[in-house]
């Protein structure tokens, strides 16, 4: 399969949703959608938002061809051929913002905005949902493992479990904005600048007459740093000792081994044992690398245990994030046009946490000048100056009024960039490498409270009195 | 990122023991790998076989291009230029075997073997993995998700909560495979020829003065079947009866209206009552769509209290398996080359349950003359006979052998088949419907016991005993 248009990496009603405006003449009328989430993943207290550049190039390259009309044409909804036509002028011409990869969002903040005619904002929803979620997903779950891990080296490992190509990839790259150190992907690697690393795999030893001969051989092809898999027949009885052989060989020969793969077992006991063995052997720099279903929680108890394990590989569990596969970011519409001008909409629900929050709005973060750490969030209508100008302001829990906190002397950072005016890219995508110091700069805001992997503090997300008021005004219109 | 050569989606391991290989000059060595996952997800009696069109797309289009060649000279490996010159040189020439896409298959047993050198065998694993651990995982969920809806409409509906581009469209085609009847994911639908089906957003209710215009303009919009969704602001209040009053309207035009969707709420309750509605109406010919984090319990629950939904759409729990989103396949060495012969060989593990099988190894489902039931599935060393001659076996659990049954009169139905010898591709892929029906007539082999939702009864994967001496012997062998 080599054809990579996504134009209609889409669902079939957003097709059929303009075809019924453009049937109706409605099609050039202005609207504006948002992006939110309304839960964190994983029980976290905050998300990083990655999948910009991924939404970018699609927005870039999206373009209905002849495949995409032929397959259309052959519809059952039976499409005139004259919007079959239109679609292949097709082009966004709409404004997107959007907030940085890298930087810690939150609940029920807009993350994204688009605004265009509403013939083309919304084809764009299906794709910039599937790759805002997956993306600030993955990105989301490796920042709760390096939080656990400061200091040690954490590489991507989760390829064969990934679910399909593109996770892989994207993932590979969600988690290194997110403070991982490497990946086993080498197409992610060669895609987007990532470090890749591997060792090697049990088949390797496997393959040879004795485990020893196996290591001998495998140190001999590759350069220094090599790191030995110790577990394909018995740990500490065999692979232990044999990597020790292999190590001492390469020292009289002015070679410094890398480390050690621990990949089953008691990885606390069998770490501290094969520490002690290097270490005695006089090889204390050699590392000792582990694997096998690793998560945020597995890694901190091993620690707790005071394993002595200095990187990590970890797979599975961060490339599906298996406790919580999905993320639930939604695209909905906050603004119509009509007789010209913008008028906010709301859509109710049976389930109140669905009750989408109407009006085009903004995004600040409340920077104490005095600390310089994010106080909250705030979220107003478009055009509301208050939060621009530093005025004092009274931040309350607007369902629980009695929670409440006065600001002042803060900064007010809008998070909202302009990505694309008038379907011309006005942002240029930062490298990756600078997307990982934005990222660590945005942490650094936070107190550490909000950041732990257990219990965090809620941060406050609040919205401005006109935006909460704009809300209630169309509960109420909305339920006579 | 429009490059789509996935020769490089392999992990660093692979080309740097490829790479050890070539230095020793054992490279052209043959070595044999198998494919099977150890346990079945979901709690389900059996997994749904797919991803095999994906590998055989992969294996036939694998080349090292400019791109790649450029990528690895600048790796930290240093490899030689030589190596990279053999490299441009690369063609899988080996034989690949698998059981086809729709088969029903179990832990334990080779579901892909890949005979070649070794060097061009090991390259092949973290695709191969990839791919069939995503897609056989989704068409297992979906497969459940059948079970418990037999004669309802089903639709994949999950593209914006699927982790990226690749998992949704191969997800939806691995659910086509097990049954669903239809996609929202148009390009899915494009390249597989799978029905796509689609209803309208709320957006498209809110981007109107009143949802009764809303829902006239759609219906006039679109070609009869149309459907409604009603809940945007009151399922009860609003939404039905005014989706009633499109139908009577549509009635008088000579049309007929094709459904109401149901999105949030309480769905049983709100069905019955819809239904209800409808059918006083006059409208008992109006269907009930349903969606809302759908999976088989809920389906399962909602049926078990009468509701009325006759079509179901799901999305997130289908499309990311999200119970249990990575099915753990592996590809272990079975056999390696030594002195121009295969020897078998194992990998010890310090978790039994990971101690591979040792040899060459073919499955065959054994199925009864006198019911056409699949008995047991039966795994043997390449080369034994004795299955093939239909003689009387003694089916044991070689873990518990007083767990055992006679079976004679049956014929014994190998699983893989040749799909690729000597490089060189010998299997048709058949079409998607093909597939489906082949599927359908898979799970008709088996008794309703082995096919069920919640403790399934436990389908008989036995072992010869030839096969199951060698890995004692190897076992032993290993642990001196």
């Amino acid at each position: 399969m080599t054809y990579d248009n996504l134009t209609l990496h889409t669902d079939k009603y957003q097709i059929n949703m303009m075809y019924a405006h453009w049937i109706h003449g409605t099609h050039e009328s202005r609207a504006v959608f948002e992006v939110f989430f309304r839960k964190l993943p994983f029980g976290n207290g905050y998300a990083v938002f990655a999948g910009l550049q991924r939404i970018v190039e699609y927005v870039n390259s999206l373009h209905f061809d002849d495949e995409c009309i032929q397959y259309l044409r052959k519809q059952e909804e039976n499409y005139d051929p004259q919007f079959l036509e239109e679609l292949r002028r097709f082009k966004f011409t709409g404004d997107l913002l959007a907030v940085e990869e890298g930087t810690i969002v939150f609940p029920n903040e807009p993350l994204i905005r688009v605004e265009g005619k509403i013939f083309e904002a919304q084809l764009l929803e299906t794709a910039i949902l599937n790759f805002m979620n997956f993306q600030t997903l993955i990105a989301t779950k490796a920042s709760r493992i390096r939080q656990v891990a400061p200091d040690d080296i954490l590489m991507e490992f989760g390829t064969r479990r990934a679910q399909e190509a593109d996770a892989a990839v994207w993932g590979a790259r969600a988690a290194y904005i997110a403070g991982f150190d490497a990946t086993s992907n080498m197409r992610a690697g060669m895609l987007f600048d990532i470090p890749s690393k591997g060792t090697h795999a049990h088949s390797w030893v496997q393959d040879h007459d004795s485990e020893e001969e196996s290591f001998y051989r495998y140190a001999a092809a590759l350069p220094d740093q090599v790191t030995l898999l110790v577990d394909t027949y018995d740990t500490l009885r065999s692979g232990v000792p044999h990597a020790i052989q292999v190590a001492k060989t390469m020292e009289q020969q002015g070679k410094r081994m890398g480390g050690i793969r621990l990949d089953s077992g008691d990885l606390a006991y069998l770490s501290k044992t094969a520490r002690t063995m290097l270490d005695e052997a006089g090889l204390s720099y050699v590392k000792i690398v582990a694997s096998n279903d690793l998560d945020e929680n597995i890694i901190f108890n091993l620690k707790s245990q005071d394993a002595r394990i200095d990187s990590w590989g970890v797979g599975t569990q961060l490339i599906t994030a298996a406790d919580q596969p999905a993320l639930g970011g939604v695209y909905k519409l906050v603004a119509r046009e009509k007789d010209g001008e913008f008028i906010p909409v709301i859509k109710i629900s049976g389930n109140p946490e669905k009750v989408s929050t109407p009006g085009i709005k903004d995004v600040f973060r409340l920077v104490s000048l005095e600390t310089g750490r994010a106080e909250a969030d705030y979220v107003s209508l478009a055009g509301e100056t208050d939060v621009m100008s530093g005025e004092k302001l009274k931040l309350y829990d607007k369902v629980h009024p009695y929670l409440y906190k006065y600001i002042e002397q803060y900064e007010a950072i809008p998070l909202l960039r302009h990505i694309f005016v008038d379907g011309r890219q006005v942002y240029r995508l930062p490298n990756l490498q600078d997307i990982r110091v934005y990222h660590q700069k945005q942490l650094g805001l936070f107190w550490p409270e909000f950041l732990r992997k257990l219990n965090p503090a809620k941060y406050l997300v609040d919205f401005s009195t006109k935006a909460w008021e704009l809300k209630m005004e169309l509960i109420h219109k909305n339920t006579k």
